[in-house]
């Protein structure tokens, strides 16, 4: 019996190095990974905007207009990657795109405040420092996204509000614009009929006036974009003009750390679009990031897991994520989120409707 | 040999069988533990700010002032606790006896923007409905803290800033106050003393103009407390003035959900207080809570490595959490922190060094 024991005590000995061993071969198995990785496929993708879009809701050209300029906004940040270029560069450059066309809530497309005003957002994340820059609720610069960047290489802060995020950037030499720069009177429009059922709805139950009146393609509308390039390092980026008839100097998730923007080259990139008091309770982009670094998630099912969970508390909008082996992960519960990547083809892929 | 490799086999299974019985038994003690715990002892647990707070550069009488006003905090919010209340209002009266005090940098005790002007940030959470409310760079809200509290329960939104939160403020019937309510003149001299160290610096090397001058205690002093009622409801609260001689609409990480303040009835209650820059790329609060959540850590565990995380990018503060089992955590990398507790016994525990 003895003897037996001692066998047995062997065995379970043996079995426990063969365990260390697996974690030794592990670890040349990841190292060997690790060395094929250096040859990183460079990747982009972006969105621009989550909502009821639905192809019967759309015309034919205003969905060819959504086509060409969602891809002429990842042929713009591909090109950058392509060239051996970094991912802030490229993420920079395909939200410009986004952020010069009226077609989606940021720069000249952005919704207008209670107030009758643009008040945009924007925030930039460097996976590779963890480095971050935002601004809030500003008026007059040009690329809001720029201004983000340039918070993060250029100051000690991370967020920048009002006048006083102006007033740095116009320092910065950024291009700086007047507010009438920004009109769009598609949107004003949209602003005009939204107080108007508001205003019914107050009539109604008398108490609404801090209440959205109902739920709307551009409540939440943004863009963004997430990037991969060839030394390994992410980045992402995000720009809205915040929600229709916003008012109270409300800030939403997209110039907020964590909730509509996060980058990491240990985990991932995210740049989050919905409606953001939901993205900011539940912490959204950090959360995919955090699932992946704490419970070993893979991408997508981080960021299946995070959206599903901000379903459970009514939140509605979608993220676009990427990690540092260039997988990618378009995850939304709203009808429809404008969206692309592109990586080693050079052909932009975009969607908008579900599947 | 075969019975031996059989007898093996079954020693191993046998093992297995174990482990998983181990798995059950704890099962049932958790059981056990959770129906003992339907008696929650309320808590509460607040801090005064993190810094280069050490005995030697402290008066008795100064000493004696905190040690006072940090019981009266604690006192005031456990009041509540012990009469039933919940656990939202323990905060908010704990965080008004420090915003009411010259001792913090928060309300009344608010430290100068570079523009000699004072902006209070504030945010607020609830672990039962992980709903949230926040304001940033308001100057005419007597009790920030209560405005946040007030965007949570009385708006569709969680974040409002500067102007349009003070109107939201002041038609919610909050108290008012001119911004002179907040001048404190040993404040004010601190910046001017600052501002002229940092005249001293830019002439050195010409670049510091958005440039923090030196570390100081008083850089990112803030308040904040978190609380568990007896119903087992969590909640946080953060206040602050920000960072001295902070300019650009500077927003730090107190009004930031995630970064300054979060709550979650499943995993805990975490107020931040330190160099709020840093506190966001490490989306600090919530980092906690993800710890717990997914990778299983207790709230000590979590909490000293998110600050220990947050150490290797030379990021300084602190963080008081408590979780729905009434477990506390106040941990910090600085010299000190001004700190306290209440529970069961009725008596506050002050503490400012460390150990």
């Amino acid at each position: 019996m003895k003897r037996l024991f001692l066998f047995a005590t062997t065995i379970f000995l043996l079995l426990s190095c063969n365990s260390e061993q697996t974690a030794d071969l592990k670890t040349q198995n990841e190292t060997t990974k690790s060395e094929v990785q250096k040859e990183i496929v460079p990747t982009l993708v972006i969105h621009g905007g989550a909502g009821t879009i639905r192809k019967e809701n759309m015309s034919p050209e205003l969905e060819k207009e959504y086509n060409h300029k969602l891809e002429e906004a990842l042929n713009a940040g591909y090109k950058i990657l392509d060239e051996g270029g970094n991912s802030s560069d490229a993420v920079i450059a395909a939200i410009q795109i986004m952020e010069a066309s009226p077609l989606f809530n940021a720069g000249i497309g952005a919704v207008y405040t209670h107030d009758e005003t643009i008040e945009h957002d924007a925030s930039f994340m460097d996976g590779k420092t963890k480095n971050a820059g935002a601004v809030a609720g500003v008026s007059r610069i040009k690329s809001p996204i720029e201004a983000a960047f340039e918070v993060m290489n250029s100051s000690v802060h991370v967020m920048m509000s009002g006048k006083g995020a102006e007033l740095f950037a116009k320092q910065q030499g950024l291009e700086m614009v007047d507010p009438s720069y920004f009109h769009n009177e598609k949107r004003h429009q949209q602003l005009l009929r939204i107080k108007e059922s508001e205003k019914a709805e107050l009539d109604h139950d008398g108490k609404s006036a801090q209440m959205e009146p109902y739920e709307h393609d551009y409540k939440y509308g943004t863009v963004g974009a997430v990037a991969l390039d060839k030394n390994g390092n992410l980045a992402a980026g995000t720009s809205t003009g915040g929600m229709t008839n916003k008012r109270y100097g409300r800030i939403g998730d997209s110039p907020i750390i964590g909730a509509g923007t996060y980058a990491d080259n240990q985990t991932c990139a995210v740049s989050s679009t919905g409606h953001g008091e939901y993205f900011i309770r539940n912490v959204v982009a950090y959360d995919i990031a955090a699932r992946m670094k704490y419970k070993e998630s893979s991408l997508e099912n981080a960021a299946n897991s995070t959206i599903e969970e901000l379903g459970k508390i009514d939140g509605t909008g979608g993220v676009i994520c990427l990690d540092a082996q260039g997988n990618i992960a378009l995850t939304f519960n709203t009808a429809g989120m404008y969206r692309g990547w592109i990586n080693q083809s050079g052909q932009p892929n975009v969607l908008m409707y579900k599947n």
